[in-house]
């Protein structure tokens, strides 16, 4: 048999996928799990998505333009335009989600072996794109007890080297919740400049902020050249299948570069553009997403109040996005979810994301898990409770076992 | 201004592409451009397809499990059993396009350096793929009076190096139309085995048959763990813009590596899952693609009659697929196809892709052009009318130059 490539077959499988088959099999056995480990919305998809996309008219699913079609450059133009962000349409392209963007945006900054500094805990998936684009992720630690905002300038300008060729961030941020400051944007600016860096943006989540206030890495004129926007409607719009999401930059090389990776795989989703521009020609479209986004709120309030109730439970309120990083009463999280998932006793269960799996550093994050505020407040109610069970019992038994 | 990577800078514009704008330009001149250039067929997609996605019962358009839904997976296990190829579910999964699948395979089969045999003229969007893998594509020449048929063994040995790990080939051929026999099959089988490859099989077109028969990479069971199929339903429903495609493997860990590469993306669109699901149900699914390549068949014979009328012009008939490869009586078939977009008169052109862009071989395929019959009987021929009308004026200019 031939050897498959070493970078296919070293790809680390992360910890949630370990724990998949564990879920799968407890709702086999009849068990209902509350699933708090995805950012997989629950909220319908708004209506005039869905309307544009099924009464698109179209007698063949074309290929679209690589970049998108004119139409949907137009209506996300449109969308910044509202944001107060001014992109011409050269400035944008339509990708397959934002994943496809953050690749984009790696092939489009680095060469293979270049590096690129991420503040962690970060969203694991930038791993995969990282390995599919031979790029090294370089980590800037952040700390749960300062909310993970940024450390110091000095420490980050440390972790750069000759190599470094970009500070890639979501902002608001995925998992920790973090949205970053003026100052701190300001920082990275400076950084960018002083250094020769590339800004890479993932502003999936900009409309969601609950606290402070959402500054785009667009807003900075000294920065148009090293800036980069990766973006996408599927948390906002509630459609994460749809595949549409958005890469942005003022860096005329920078979109031609993105132009040819787009060339390569031909053409984003045709019908779900039709969604996006029926949605954006919707006078109701600001509203729909605000009120979105104040569901998540109210989530979000109750969740705090819950998770404040159960011993042991450290955490910081998530001031965007609609995640929270916790710090959990026991040693290896991971082993927790998988208790949740084949011993906790009863009919139902809840399952969370172990935190390693979003440090790169090794052994960080192991006591934490990450809540993903995407069920309805009775829900999150019931599953705040299942948590405070699942840890008591837990820790008994980590007792029992150690005594 | 920071520059961009070497590889995203260094990419090849592909010759249509520079020839897009002048079509465009044509076009706002009020001129209709009869567009024999690229593979979009203009054949509507089938109404079951359609249906599926119009009336796809979700209120959230969720992210769809990484390597398809189960049913799309079941729905594209169904087509391969008819057609004798038995696929277990973890044998396939479901890619964007079949531009992922061959992305996905040449990822796990190559590390970066690694190279891969292609049969040129091949379809250019491998070098995009290639690029973005970092693999080396070596080209085995084939030539037009041998209908596109493969080299003897002898030719394509000495091509492999230790660094060669496959062979990519489309099958039906893109440009070509060529479809290998089963005596070349069983070369390239015995090629792989003795010199441990891995088989790449692009077989988008696989319905696309009107002369010889089509034999699957997948029909060899001495290479089951070395044989990759790459599909789509792009063509053969008519359904560029779905983006649905499959990578199907025997070999369980070339499809974990597959699987990887698929969770990095997250999720193909998953309204077009619900597509194919509904016209695999449909009981006339095998009659409607067939009433399709009769379609292309009818077309294929009216293009190859109206060809043959031209004088200087040179091609063999195409067995499968729906292009063909024409010589040309000029030296620079580029600037034919130039001429025929900005200088020739009247109220109608044709535009073809020039047959450069198909070679890895520099100065190969200079006189050549692709035709893609992708319009219907009477437009091909006003547009083989067109093609004669031009090359006649661009030869009298062309020897006034000269004179």
């Amino acid at each position: 048999m031939p050897n498959i490539s070493a970078r296919a077959a070293q790809a680390p499988a992360s910890p949630i996928r370990r724990l998949v088959p564990l879920a799968d099999e407890a709702k086999r056995r009849g068990k209902k799990v509350y699933h708090l480990n995805i950012g997989q919305p629950d909220i319908p998809t708004p209506e005039p998505f869905l309307r544009g996309i099924r009464g698109a008219p179209v007698e063949v699913i074309a290929y679209s333009p690589s970049p998108g079609m004119r139409e949907a450059v137009e209506a996300m133009r449109a969308y910044y335009a509202e944001w107060g962000i001014d992109l011409s349409p050269d400035e944008l392209i339509i990708t397959q989600g934002g994943s496809e963007a953050v690749l984009f945006a790696l092939n489009v900054v680095c060469d293979p072996g270049d590096e690129v500094l991420v503040p962690e805990p970060f969203y694991p998936n930038y791993n995969g794109f990282a390995r599919l684009a031979e790029v090294e992720i370089v980590p800037i630690t952040t700390h749960r007890r300062e909310g993970f905002h940024l450390p110091p300038r000095e420490e980050i300008e440390r972790l750069i080297t000759p190599r470094t060729r970009a500070i890639l961030f979501s902002n608001p941020g995925n998992p920790t919740g973090v949205v970053y400051t003026e100052a701190e944007m300001e920082m990275l600016v400076e950084i960018a400049l002083e250094h020769d860096l590339f800004l890479v943006a993932d502003e999936v989540y900009r409309e969601f902020v609950y606290q402070g206030r959402h500054v785009s890495v667009l807003s900075f004129p000294e920065i148009r050249d090293r800036a980069i926007l990766v973006d996408s409607i599927s948390k906002r719009l509630s459609a994460c299948g749809a595949r549409i999401g958005v890469f942005a930059s003022r860096n005329p090389q920078v979109m031609d570069g993105a132009r040819r990776c787009a060339m390569a795989r031909l053409s984003p989703p045709t019908l779900e553009q039709y969604g996006l521009i029926a949605f954006m020609a919707d006078p109701r479209h600001r509203e729909i997403v605000a009120e979105m986004v104040d569901e998540y709120r109210r989530r979000r309030a109750v969740l705090c109040r819950e998770l404040g109730k159960i011993p042991g439970i450290v955490f910081r309120e998530p001031e965007g996005a609609f995640y929270v990083m916790l710090g959990l009463p026991v040693e290896d999280a991971e082993g927790f979810v998988k208790f949740m998932l084949t011993d906790f006793p009863g009919e139902e269960t809840v399952m969370l994301a172990p935190g390693q799996g979003f440090y790169r550093t090794p052994g960080l994050g192991r006591d934490e898990a990450r809540i993903a505020y995407v069920l309805n407040v009775d829900d999150l109610v019931r599953a705040c409770s299942l948590l405070r069970e699942g840890l008591e019992l837990y820790q008994e038994v980590e007792e029992r076992v150690r005594g």
